[in-house]
């Protein structure tokens, strides 16, 4: 069964902001056709399949379709893929996971069911299920908190340095965990980085090492638009947004000038704070990203805005790749605390360890954060 | 055949110094009789299971004994093991590995070949070589260097903190691990730290959370003999040793009162240093412990022990059980740099990282210590 998982991963940057499913369509002859979600406004999972068992001439009248995610009972960009399986004929259906969708969740289900058609929907723990709700945690966190799945990587040496106290960071990891880290970059809508990251390493923030359909969007957090215009982020194909709480009156020409390099910058200010000056509103910025269609957030920053995304309880899992070497205290993986007693802590559970290479991946989550999805 | 270390492992707690072996013998009836190491002084695995041949009332010519590491051929605490397979009529062995101390290592083997018994030494990559290799780890540290295999355990969060900057450490990490982390002390022959760790801290450093036929030795580097004469630490069964770079006749009542509790103060002063109180010479430290016998030195320190240690490249292994938390800033895993450039690290090698409990163990070896062994 977890072949389909798998059919549902070819979904991954392409279908975005659409989830990532696969339909399999087992015929009353015993053929077996496939699909998976295309790209937003392209056909959905239920659709390939049942193209792919016309074009083969077959007949899908009494056949059984597999679907990692409730079809779809609305008209959006597409036409209703219940309808679709309905006019196929389909007698039986099983789906692995309702719509998270609140205000269509179930509604695939019954129509199919007032059809004639036989649905099954499988348990939350069957492992169809689980596989369908990580494919699409962050449609899911979008669908259900209006918010993205935010997933913070982090490199860093077994001792938890991401820099050296002269800033050097690069590379901490090897190859193989970079290149995984752009397969991670790829499944996310967005990227996001602070201005401290860009003026020190001038990244591009794309994904370059592993093949894509499409760049996620860049985001940065510039409270004062001090983003230089000859930044490496500004160049790659796909849109940079940059969220700034400055004075729009004091900082028009480099508004314009940002404007004319194709970049949008958002004002987001947050609360004023007495002796300091204003700062991006960071909750609403996520909210902002999520009504952009951002389903899974990825981001890659320093010390200090990992710090204050942890701090304001943003962030619902951490991406380590830990490098087997001890580098001495430097600039550490988030800016909290000091704390006077480890309750204080952020508390998190592990997810995965797994070797990447020489290095290991580590992913932990936010308690509660897995669950509230189910 | 992997069974045949977990018998070897029996022997953990209880063998030390001489390695943990296993023998299996296979009688030409078919029936199986076996045995493992016993406390020094008392029976070797070969001598343990051609007893229970016996005892069965079976006759053992003509069997196959399969022993984890090389049969000894010397007259030490024990007849040597190979006497008594000759003796036994045992028309074959198969040997995992060499004896590695240098003095005996092939001895054996050839002199049970000479009585005429088929012999087969596996290969150095054979999954029962590599069992034995890691079984005995240490023993093959002492044999061939003249030092102890030194494992560093650390508990840290995530983000590398070993306890918050006002000293609170405990307890970063869950039951499970402070259990597990019992288990290999238990394997270690002594229990290193520093006095940092005993003001800091004043822990007892035995083997508690797990059954053990004898406790290790305690070792503490106390520089200015600053020990308390109320520390945890000296009270345990087992003995404590203290390596000190103090002034003996400064000192005299300090040393008076620390006998008359038991405990043996040890003279290794290092180089004088300008501008600093004398410290302990390290490396003559473990070559020391060497020389009592130590085979495995599990060092439970602070970041600046441990910092010295492996600036002096004294550390082989780490064993390092990570928190799923974040605890921002404080003390790290070892005291080394400020460093400039990341090529400036300790490099390590991952062996191992498994869930312990709610936790991470995760193992590093620095590289050439492993296959040096080889
Ligand atoms: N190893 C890794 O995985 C990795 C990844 C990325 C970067 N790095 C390293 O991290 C270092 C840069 O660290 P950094 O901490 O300076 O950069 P950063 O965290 O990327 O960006 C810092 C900026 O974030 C802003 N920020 C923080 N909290 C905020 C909040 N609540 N609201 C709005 N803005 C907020 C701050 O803006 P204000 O100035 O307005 O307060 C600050 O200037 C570099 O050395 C880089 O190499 C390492
Ligand atoms: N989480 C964990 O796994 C863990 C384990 C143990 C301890 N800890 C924490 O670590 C903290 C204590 O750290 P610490 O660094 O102060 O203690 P420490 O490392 O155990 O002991 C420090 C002492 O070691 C001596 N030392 C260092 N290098 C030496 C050298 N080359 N030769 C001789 N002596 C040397 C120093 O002696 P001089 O004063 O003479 O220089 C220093 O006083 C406590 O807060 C404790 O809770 C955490």
């Amino acid at each position: 069964m977890l072949a389909l998982d798998a059919l549902a991963a070819q979904a991954t940057g392409l279908s975005e902001p659409n989830p990532r499913v696969a339909c399999r369509l087992i015929l009353a002859d015993g053929r077996v056709f496939e699909g998976h979600t295309q790209q937003a406004g392209g056909p959905h999972a239920e659709v390939m399949a049942l193209r792919a068992a016309q074009a083969a001439g077959a007949d899908t009248r009494g056949a059984t379709a597999i679907v990692t995610l409730e079809p779809c009972s609305h008209h959006g960009r597409t036409p209703p893929c219940c309808d679709a399986l309905i006019a196929a004929g389909v007698a039986r259906v099983i789906v692995a996971r309702q719509d998270p969708n609140p205000l269509v969740g179930g509604q695939g289900i019954a129509r199919l069911r007032a059809a004639g058609i036989e649905v099954e929907l499988l348990p939350t723990d069957h492992p169809l299920a689980i596989a369908s709700r990580e494919r699409n945690i962050g449609f899911l966190s979008r669908m259900t908190r209006g918010l993205p799945w935010v997933r913070m990587k982090m490199a860093a040496s077994l001792d938890g340095t991401t820099a050296l106290s002269n800033g050097v960071s690069q590379w901490i990891t090897a190859e193989a965990a970079r290149t995984d880290g752009h397969a991670w970059r790829k499944r996310a809508g967005a990227i996001l980085t602070g201005i401290g990251t860009v003026l020190e390493d001038d990244p591009r923030l794309d994904v370059r090492l592993v093949e894509t359909a499409r760049q996620p969007l860049r985001v940065l957090v510039d409270s004062r638009l001090e983003l230089p215009l000859d930044a490496r982020i500004i160049a790659p194909p796909g849109a940079l947004l940059v969220y700034t709480a400055s004075d729009p009156a004091a900082t028009t020409p480099k508004r314009t000038a940002l404007a004319e390099q194709g970049v949008t910058v958002i004002d987001c200010p947050g609360p004023a704070r007495p002796g300091s000056h204003a700062k991006v509103d960071l909750a609403a910025l996520l909210r902002d990203l999520a009504r952009r269609g951002v389903n899974e957030l990825h981001v890659e920053a320093g010390h200090k805005l990992n710090g204050s995304l942890l701090r304001e309880g943003l962030v619902d899992e951490l991406l380590l790749y830990l490098a087997p070497k001890l580098l001495g205290p430097g600039l550490g993986l988030a800016n909290i605390g000091p704390l006077t007693e480890l309750a204080q802590g952020v508390e998190l559970e592990f997810v995965e360890a797994t070797p990447v290479g020489r290095d290991l991946r580590l992913r932990a989550r936010l308690p509660g954060r897995f669950d509230r999805q189910d």
